[in-house]
């Protein structure tokens, strides 16, 4: 069959619409009718070039939700008609990773996944010419249509809006799960949150709905603190007004009390992809005991450095990848939560448009005029 | 009163053995008679000046273990002839550290302790000259008679002997409790070790103790193979022996079976004080959920440093001090455990000598011909 998609042709280039060659579903694949899907930094990441491991040409997109079309062999939990979002992060649950219960980081099909292939080894997309596309995470979303593994797609309600609940196919569950997995916050915690984009705004309501007494937000951008307090954040830092103090240091100070006269919170997650900023929110995490999660993805090469004294005093070092969360399994859940209203994510979406403007949305991106754009295909 | 002690007068000198002056306890101070003390490489650190936060003159030492003599006002939990091991780290179970059961760190007197004097601000020790001699980690186990806060000693029975006992000062109780507390094996994981010193030796019995399956050793003395395997190492791995493979690149292709073919262990642990071995200790960990403690102290000003993604793919980085144990509800325990043979420590007691002689012990140590030495008094 052939379907529109927007294809990165090359690093650093805009993305190219065009009708694309794909082929049906084999053995253990599903063929979805994208809806609606988010643009993501991580997209940016590839397309831009600065992820030095990035396969072109290809069909990026990672954050979409849509309906089954057709199932290949031997596909036995999906049908035609049923809603799903698709998992850059599958769950196969039978290899060793998922069935040790310790991690959502299956490895079943994560080597192909991660050359631009589908588990067999092979893409299903190709230009009209014949060349071969690569997949993207195993999603491809940035296509009307796209083939993806059974084991990397939730199946999810079907009264949800698609233009909302796509962003739980990446940014609302990296931010609540790296809140309620990862770090998993105790009510009455004391925490603060490094950047508040996206992922911040949704570690935000994650800290929110996991009882957080302290939700100390940090941004450059004086802008964000309204939308920020919207989502829960109860105390604001912006590094450039601290007069010489450091942001770990302004924490610290601020989350003194009469009983702790040492300092420092018990959670802190970083989400700027920034290594210098990663150092800080390992020293704003309270001696003895504060861990500090790391979400944000930096440029290849960049290294995170630290004084060891920080880890030999007592603070953890963690990192998540789509918070920890276990897609088939949880996603449900999480669209579950934004039906019931426990999750916000419409204000978030803060531009839709259709796949021909989808070059807009990297714009927006990088103007920081936008939270998050969103595709829709009508 | 007067007593003999080993100080270290100015940085990278060797200790001279001299009668000092000691004040009698204060309120809620303890007046000790050391019996035994282990020279360990957090002494030598400082001894050396390569700790840049040194205080001189100082009495060093922090694994002793001795009798009570006499207590200050105030002091309800000892009396004279109680046998103690003096504690660095406090448990005052008053402070917001202690009480909050997440961490061994008592903040109760620990910025004075960090100056070299005890809680009150001031010093017992001093010179024949009146000049005043600092403390060391609040214990000052080098000197026959020394004065420690009452939250800083452990009670223990009396039948152990003291100059095997004194090594649970330290080196045992971090190592054992760094597997125990800091990294909560479980039964049937796989480990490594990197660095098969005291401290190395000491994770291993911890780890068999633990019920670890898999042990590797790592160290670039092959001489140190057979001691460690006597503790239950049950792999080693020779960083010089390895033609062109990393440690971490040895340790995942060993620890691969037919059901995990991405390797890496469960949990390793770095006792080298290396931040370069402190990074292959992080990328040996399993991706996913592996965790890696930092147990050895570098060269102040050396920072850690990691690729993100070894975090971002679930690893996590941790570290410990005094194994994560709360001394004064712990250490009796492990003396119990010396006595029941749970714990190995009389083999690893290489050269026990008398304060006069404690230079050797430094001698010793650089040349890698003691596990520890220990000075007793007669």
């Amino acid at each position: 069959m052939r379907t529109t998609a927007a294809v990165a042709v090359e690093p650093g280039k805009p993305l190219e619409i065009m009708e694309v060659n794909l082929e049906l579903p084999k053995a253990g694949e599903v063929l979805v009718e994208i809806k609606a899907t988010g643009i993501c930094h991580t997209d940016e990441f590839t397309r831009s070039g600065a992820n030095k491991g990035g396969n072109f040409p290809v069909i990026l997109g990672h954050e979409g939700a849509g309906v089954v079309v057709a199932v290949g062999e031997n596909v036995s939990t999906l049908k035609p008609g049923d809603h799903v979002i698709p998992l850059y992060a599958p769950e196969c649950r039978q290899c060793h990773a998922c069935t040790t219960g310790k991690t959502n980081m299956c490895t079943a099909i994560r080597r192909n996944q991660d050359k631009g292939l589908l588990p067999d080894g092979t893409t299903r997309f190709s230009m009209l010419d014949g060349t071969p596309i690569h997949h993207y995470m195993g999603c491809s979303t940035f296509a009307n249509h796209t083939v993806v593994a059974e084991i990397s797609l939730a199946k999810i309600r079907k009264d949800a809006p698609f233009d909302k609940i796509c962003y739980v196919g990446c940014g609302v569950t990296t931010g609540v799960g790296a809140v309620i997995n990862t770090a998993g916050v105790e009510v009455g915690s004391t925490t603060a949150v490094f950047g508040l984009g996206g992922i911040g705004l949704n570690v935000i309501q994650g800290l929110r709905m996991a009882g957080a007494d302290m939700i100390i937000g940090v941004d450059l951008n004086n802008d964000k603190r309204e939308i920020a307090e919207k989502f829960g954040m109860t105390h604001f830092v912006n590094p450039a007004e601290l007069d010489g103090q450091s942001v770990s240091e302004a924490i610290i100070e601020m989350s003194k009390t009469e009983e702790d006269d040492w300092g420092g919170v018990d959670y802190t997650f970083e989400s700027t992809g920034n290594v210098h900023v990663m150092e800080e929110a390992l020293k704003a995490a309270h001696r003895g005991w504060g861990e500090s999660i790391v979400i944000g993805v930096p440029p290849s090469g960049q290294k995170l450095a630290a004084e060891p004294i920080q880890l030999l005093t007592g603070r953890v070092w963690k990192g998540t990848s789509f918070g920890g969360v276990r897609g088939r399994t949880e996603v449900p859940k999480y669209v579950d939560w934004y039906m019931d209203g426990k999750i916000e994510i419409d204000s978030m979406i803060t531009h839709i448009m259709p796949l021909e403007d989808i070059n807009k949305a990297f714009d927006l991106m990088h103007a920081g005029e936008s939270i998050r754009s969103v595709v829709t295909f009508e």
